[in-house]
């Protein structure tokens, strides 16, 4: 029951505050321990692709080989990019950020393959789907375009997102562990209950307003470093880091000047983010591989670092950051990649919040100016 | 302070949950008093442009006389839209919602204007004030170039927005009291604290993302019917009921049905709507200019059969779609003109929830299925 006593403020933020309830996604009781759908995560990482748990987000189960096959194909069948999507995105300026590409491509596709006012399961599953399909053609077609040479391919056969997007990228799409390690990073960005983007998400489709305005809305939310666009921030410090001839010491001077090291830390997680972990060890893996492990090693002084000082311990970006760059993705797309991940998780969400809606409307505490007489413009 | 025991639930939507603080509007203690900076409503529809008001969203005060003509020649000078944006436009499917052509269109500006990343109050004004001023243009090119006829305007010398809006809509933009309707009517719908587009636009710059970001996750949010989309809906209704033999009949069969009627009642307003008297006056005298007074009388019948029935009152959106229909603007471009009303609230709450940003990511309340075991694939 709502009544007067009940306006009193929130903590900044809404910081512990429960906005509602969701059966997709816990971080546990303790903050570290993350299950998507009662599966652990570390699990998921370690023996389910992303198509899975993609699966399991958009259709709210674990698929059958049979189900996992069929979806595959869906998801296969819808990745060649509408004609005009592409010639919007030829439109676009060179210097655009990747992610307000993302952004209104998504927003275009809702002209292209309009939701209908049903709003019905199967239509969102399909746009799911279909939008899942779309975006990594989207992101290589925009900028291959502008940054590439040679064909540029938006649909490949390639049995996962993970080999269609190193392929697309002209990156490594034959190398296992390169898949598995975007593959495991999907996974892992996929789902984390109510944060910011997500119940942007949520508060856009409690108003009924359909898919693409609620995508929208949480891709431009995960576009801030305070978000998504932690993990472009932690490359920027990893390289600033390692141009200075003694990169600790440089950490430690940023400290002290109070700045804002990205990538560590967490609203929801007090003691360690569970994500962080498996990344770590795939990006030591590609450091071992590559002919270049400073980026790692450099990681895991900051780490220390950190921790040392700050007693803050790295969360699911920070790590990304290191392993994004051993697979050659440049920097300005690894929000972007985060977004294909989000994708189904806000997809889950949009579905839930659906079947159990009630606008989303909270109130403010007035903390402004007292009655003012309004005086006529020509007395001013 | 958060504590565990904080994480209790809030009340479904957030209702009546204060969810943080804001100078910039308060709706009265009880629900019946709006103040926009600490002047009353009807004293600004009264007595004030929607120019002034603008300025007092974006400004932080009325302006002097020489303040607001600086303001409408600044609008002025940035009416004309960008040949690429035009391309774009003639580019969206000619039975493309009017909301998602707005809202890729805002996307799009962030393109061709893009916001530094030092987001300061100078810019952030700037970016209001441009999008304001194309957003008239935007609509009514999309529009014109669709369903027109004749030579497509997107600028004019119009002295005020909604002169502007009536003349590229080739509307009667000489008509004292068409002007002043469309005026009081983009008053009206400025600003209205914590409603869910203006809470998406906060949670969207709460991550500290850009400007275009948080407007276009705010007018998706708008286009829905359950906030937004509710005038749209409501002149949906006007028509249905005038078609019927017995339009309260009608209605009193929809309410027996557990239909939905949009325009009445309101989540924080428990009395009535302080702007509803406002634009229904204008509706009348509309409706006694017209040669066709029943748009009207409907309304009012339909507004006495509400309070009868159900208690319940009419809220701004009601007699906006009387009165819009009036002006000659065809539905479907009701919630536009909305959001480029809209746009000056949202502007400063983006401006305020900068100021003093604090990350708004609540948690949820986890309802879903314990830990499972995952079972491989090929078991399944």
């Amino acid at each position: 029951m709502t009544n007067k006593q009940s306006l009193s403020s929130s903590p900044a933020g809404l910081a512990g505050v429960v906005a509602g309830s969701s059966a997709i996604c816990t971080v546990g009781v303790d903050g570290c321990d993350l299950m998507i759908r009662g599966y652990n995560i570390s699990d998921l990482a370690k023996y389910a692709s992303f198509e899975e748990v993609a699966y399991l987000l958009i259709y709210n189960k674990l698929p059958t080989q049979l189900e996992l096959s069929s979806f595959q194909r869906k998801l296969i069948s819808r990745r060649e990019l509408p004609k005009q999507l592409c010639q919007m995105l030829e439109m676009l300026p060179k210097d655009s950020e990747p992610m307000d590409v993302m952004r209104t491509a998504i927003s275009w596709l809702g002209h292209i393959f309009p939701e209908s006012c049903k709003q019905d399961l199967e239509q969102t599953q399909e746009l799911a789907c279909r939008t899942l399909a779309s975006l990594p053609g989207v992101m290589a077609y925009w900028y291959q375009y502008n940054y590439g040479c040679g064909v540029i391919q938006t649909a490949t056969d390639a049995p996962s997102t993970a080999e269609h997007l190193l392929a697309l990228l002209k990156l490594k799409a034959d190398d296992p562990l390169h898949i598995k390690t975007l593959d495991v990073s999907l996974i892992l960005y996929s789902e984390h209950e109510f944060n910011a983007s997500t119940f942007a998400a949520r508060v856009c489709t409690s108003t009924l307003s359909d898919y693409y305005s609620a995508i929208t809305a949480a891709v431009g939310t995960l576009r801030g470093p305070l978000h998504g666009g932690a993990n472009e921030q932690a490359m920027a410090l990893l390289r600033e880091l390692r141009q200075a001839d003694n990169p600790v010491r440089a950490l430690k001077d940023k400290l002290i000047n109070k700045e804002k090291i990205m990538g560590f830390g967490h609203r929801v997680y007090k003691v360690s983010d569970p994500r962080s972990d498996v990344i770590k060890e795939y990006s030591k893996k590609l450091s071992e591989q590559s002919n270049d492990g400073h980026w790692y090693s450099l990681s895991a002084q900051i780490e220390q670092t950190m921790w040392d000082e700050k007693k803050l311990f790295p969360n699911l970006d920070f790590y990304s950051a290191s392993a994004y760059n051993y697979l050659g993705f440049v920097t300005s797309l690894f929000t972007p990649l985060f977004v294909i991940s989000r994708l189904t998780g806000w997809s889950a969400h949009i579905i839930e919040q659906r079947a159990n809606n009630r606008l989303i409307r909270p109130q403010s505490e007035y903390i402004g100016p007292g009655p003012k007489v309004y005086i006529p413009l020509e007395q001013r």
